[in-house]
């Protein structure tokens, strides 16, 4: 099994990377007297034993409840169990249950200490890592937030045998998204494959997941506070929350077509060859990802243009050179728009 | 004029600190075009033409309204005005505004730039300083937040001209606790002096907003996180801030209560001599502050095992050892709860 074992070390905190076959493993980095559980609905319903002997908060499942209301929900019934500033939260579940975990620790009582089990894939290779945390308002997705590290970050693929094949998609799309970004023989990889293959091949999976989670703290540890390389890992998430925010599509799915957007900015602004974007729309239909959606230009305008990497005028847009190299360019809202008249006219490949 | 204009580095961030005789100095700091002002009711009111020319959010004024349906508000305006990563948010009021503001502002888009204008004696002496900022829930004071420094603390003393009288009290309550803690020559100075004073000798009153301000960072430098010296501030804020919430006073009130309460443990743990607590209830009333309060004390236990510096069966209370002379010290509930019976039973002084 892939050896998944060591801390990192980020300007504001160490964080300890664990890979374990046993769920077990979890007890021996928490002292259940002194810690709480946030799960969801939904792991609640599939791992009811891991929770006995434990505090347990459970949040209603679904990125639309990634709320300030849930944050309330939740600061209650901490309050119900006496949390205090030495209590210990550990968030298991997808994105949304370590986001809004990850919120509600930096936060209450000004911080509290706390940790990470994500039991997506997506969670596993992205939303887990790198200290973002946040919920949404209306149709901003991560408006509030801050950026800070948890304690650890446990990894428990077996958590993966329940996981739904759409969510097994939804992963798929950011371990694409950082194939284009940093790794052309990771993208070459993946086009050999298919979900299948992953699904029946645990070493191949965690190896999988240790690159992806090696390329985003790589990332991470040179820019904690995206003031520069960090952006990069936004590639295709620019439109692509657009598009998951007004059209309540699930992540991977808007990454998915924001690539494909990427792609064609980039093909204005830096001569991208358009056999990259041939690619990528083929790779993402062997991951059972879309690439295409019916979308009204001007709405996804709108919500670009209110997007946390803009500034007044222009928007700091992740752009390809090739596959496996990205770069940050300011570019006019002008150039997207373009892109996305493109894109919807392309309708179908 | 006290000279006061110098930048003190702490461990997250540099904050400048500027004394000024004229509320233009404001527009030397900031750029109207890409600033937003953060204020109440009570400010907009007094000074409706300090916002002209700026993009101002206003928030009805009062504690009470430290919640998070404030910071929804105040988010849902930001939106309103496009604010951005790089839109600078300047929060002008009391307490109230720079704690919420200085909230909104680290999590907005994950972290906005932001400075304050402390316009009671409260918020220059006390409230303003030291990057915690928060809003309270239920009876839960400032049970949500971050500790997160501005980039500047103007200092315009011309603000006081309007303060009410029982504003001029709620701020000396916190300058007598420096005195308790850390200075007892300030201590013999109030001694000597009260309100009117103050308010006729501007250039005493800046000398004294300036020794606060010293005493708070001095401590804030050491150590910013609060994981020990920076305890020694909350001196009369255990028992003070459960009174506060429980009884809706203000929270000069709360703390000048807090103090005699703090004595009483004092006396218990540190045999410290009645004749403190003696000069300090003299002190108080000389500042028109209240020295007693019908209260229940079963409420007021009940809140304080909730408080932010309990563990789970003692708390790190502060003590006195003597006038300018606090320390840190873990203690049992019942030693509290003795203190507040004998609180109650002293009925008056």
């Amino acid at each position: 099994m892939t050896n998944m074992h060591y801390t990192l070390t980020f300007n504001t905190a160490a964080v300890k990377y664990q890979l374990h076959s046993s769920f077990g493993a979890l007890d021996s980095l928490i002292d259940p007297a002194n810690s709480i559980i946030i799960t969801d609905t939904d792991v609640a319903g599939l791992y009811p034993h891991l929770f006995t002997g434990h505090r347990t908060v459970i949040i209603p499942a679904g990125e639309r409840n990634k709320t300030l209301e849930t944050v309330q929900y939740i600061t209650e019934q901490l309050l119900q169990h006496q949390a205090h500033r030495k209590t210990f939260l550990v968030g298991i579940g997808g994105g949304t249950v370590t986001d809004i975990t990850g919120f509600v620790a930096s936060i209450y009582m000004r911080g509290l200490p706390f940790g990470f089990v994500p039991t997506t894939l997506l969670g596993m290779v992205d939303a887990a890592i790198g200290g973002k945390n946040g919920v949404n308002m209306g149709l901003h997705k991560n408006l509030l937030g801050t950026i800070t590290q948890p304690q650890f970050i446990l990894y428990f693929p077996s958590f993966l045998e329940t996981l739904p094949i759409e969510e097994w998609s939804n992963g798929f799309a950011e371990v694409i998204k950082y194939a284009c970004i940093f790794d052309k023989e990771l993208f070459e990889e993946l086009s050999d494959n298919n979900i299948n293959y992953y699904q029946q091949n645990r070493e191949a999976l965690t190896t999988l997941i240790s690159r992806c989670v090696d390329w985003k703290n790589k990332t991470v540890l040179e820019d904690e506070k995206e003031s520069d390389k960090r952006k990069l890992l936004n590639f295709g998430h620019t439109a692509g929350h657009a598009l998951e925010t007004q059209y309540h599509i699930p992540h991977g799915h808007a990454v998915a077509l924001g690539m494909i957007i990427a792609c064609m900015v980039s093909e204005q602004v830096e001569g991208l060859d358009i056999s990259v974007r041939k690619k990528l729309v083929a790779l993402l239909q062997q991951y059972k990802l879309p690439t295409m959606i019916s979308f009204d230009i001007e709405q996804v305008m709108n919500l670009l243009k209110m997007d946390k990497k803009r500034t007044t005028d222009t928007i700091d847009y992740i752009v390809l050179e090739g596959i496996g190299k990205a770069i940050i360019k300011n570019i006019q809202f002008d150039t997207i728009e373009k892109a996305l008249v493109s894109f919807k006219d392309a309708g179908n490949y």
